[in-house]
């Protein structure tokens, strides 16, 4: 694991993040990616997205508001990323929520490679079949822990699987790596599980051959930039402001002596 | 009426708020329900949103940015709601302004059972059948004072009605309430309307045998939030990030002596 | 050019500025035309565009996000707008980076009589068919200089054309106006070029007869508007809450004076 250098290079390189997501937080983890130091990219009609997920870094697909051409042209891009040899984030948000949830994301698992995925416990445990409890696209619960959890769906989907709470796992179904960094503010503003998956799409894009090290990395920067924002917050507006300049200001030679990593 | 008691219910029962709004503010109401303490949802395919507003603590439907689908999908998760026994806000956004919104709108109350309709006085008064004048979704003025236009509109679309402006009414058709809370600055930034369409969702969903109180209630909630949030503020940015400290951080014990109401 | 009584006269009037735009950007560019002092409107509807366009002050279409419904609608307000005399601002997003995009933009321009092009280097080339380099909707580079750029895109494509970059350069294909208000930290906060695409609308509405003037005003006062945000930015994150109040607070006895613009 080594964030520091990693970030260096995201700064260095600005890789072009491609991402199809939901209506509700485009402009933030746009604007996530961007003060990270990446370039971040929305493209979603049909007609483009293979052009554009094949000449990006990575691909984010992110199912938060999902409808017909939305699916169709994930399933386009994560193809043609596949092709083009693009690593590929899947955010199964509210997967477990309703039928079509549920079943775009397992489709698009069937469909693509998928270097990553990044959710929460209810929505990982509803893709790897188990128990689990959730209210809209929020996690209530589920009956594995977070390290079982990450290590079985890493196994049965195939690929690194990241879930993240209180404290983060991620696994690629052998090695379990914890992430212990972050702050309870940012349960409070929406979209914030967001930026962790377009963050993990610009680590990937600077580390395609090490996904499991890069997903890891993303959680911990992206739980140092929730713990600098957490300072002189006072509610959810103005730690959200400062998740941004936050991300932007991270000293990359310090993450790595910041990360609290059980590996 | 009792905001105190029903913030105190929200934040401890956490109600999943279904919205289906417009592009410009989903982020915005979906961060303000977030902040007040529901769980906000925002699903909008004709597939699944019949399944989640039928769980939902309330549901919010918001005409800002129209387009067919999404009609179609407001008056499937509106009937799906009626038979659920889970209430619905409707924020008529521009009627008056095109035909499509106007018509919309009385399309949505004719065809489900609405139990809040929020708007401002143009938008009211045009379902009402009132004289008014609106320039894009910003209400220039209505004939009626905001009292008897509260009143009239509840009669004759036989439901509650709030009439939103620097001073709020609420009415069932029969008693009208005032809400004097608030802050200029609200006119400054888009979508504080929508948000307050948004709390009142929250406020029914612990109140919906109540609805003329909880409509009162989310009013009154929105308006200490915008005083609070006016404190400090240097225009509308700084003000828009207050305002979800505010929300977030509103004493709960404090709000019965804070409100403004002349009933 | 006189930015001070344009920006009292935006004020003054309030007019209405129609926006066809993209999904990441929409709260944004609302929220700096209101912080302005001007009414944003975003609809897109194919039933209602026309309706809305021709009675709005100006209407500006921005290509961030296609889809084919939303080119129809630009398609049909564009030309509704020419018909009732309304000035048409179109932001090319991403012109050069996909086929769709470049297609998009150039059809557009074709069909309807476009009154400003602001854009960046790269896009502007691409439409004017230099060479360029572009990485997303990042501009990496264009082989004229922005002076030459302007001028030669505004003799081909038949309008006035912004360029705007570390220096702005507006010409109408005979003179050229170059702006140099500012902050690098613009840069580093997605949508700034749609706001100043949603901020030449404004300026155009109230000066309608002087477009490139205009369109140079707009630039003036967006460039100044991020010099007063930068005082007391920590990053990307306040920078952008910093830039509404900016916008808000501008004295339109200092823009003359401030304006750092050399024609």
């Amino acid at each position: 694991m080594r964030p520091g250098p990693d970030l260096a290079a995201i700064r260095q390189r600005r890789p072009l993040v491609h991402q199809i997501t939901n209506y509700v937080v485009m402009n933030e983890t746009a604007n996530a990616t961007l003060a990270l130091g990446a370039l971040p990219v929305m493209a979603h009609a049909i007609e483009e997205v293979e052009e554009m997920a094949s000449v990006a870094g990575a691909l984010v697909l992110n199912i938060g508001t999902l409808s017909e051409h939305w699916i169709e042209a994930m399933l386009l891009a994560a193809k043609a990323a596949n092709g083009a040899g693009v690593p590929v984030v899947l955010d199964p948000v509210g997967a477990g929520a309703t039928k079509l949830r549920t079943e775009t994301a397992k489709r698009i698992l069937a469909e693509a490679e998928i270097t990553v995925v990044r959710g929460n416990a209810a929505e990982v445990a509803t893709l790897a079949g188990r128990q689990a409890e959730i209210r809209g696209v929020e996690s209530i619960g589920a009956s594995d822990s977070g390290a079982e959890l990450a290590r079985a769906a890493a196994s049965e989907l195939g690929c690194v699987v990241a879930v993240t709470g209180p404290v983060d796992h991620v696994s690629d179904g052998d090695r379990v790596i914890a992430v212990a960094n972050g702050h309870e503010l940012l349960g409070t503003v929406t979209g914030t599980g967001c930026m962790a998956s377009a963050i993990t799409g610009c680590f990937l894009a600077v580390a395609r051959d090490r996904p499991l090290e890069a997903a890891a990395e993303a959680l911990v920067v992206f739980g140092l930039a929730g713990e600098d924002a957490a300072q002189g917050a006072s509610g959810p507006g103005s730690f959200h402001v400062n998740l941004y300049d936050a991300l932007y200001n991270l000293d990359s030679w310090k993450l790595d002596e910041r990360a609290r990593v059980d590996a």
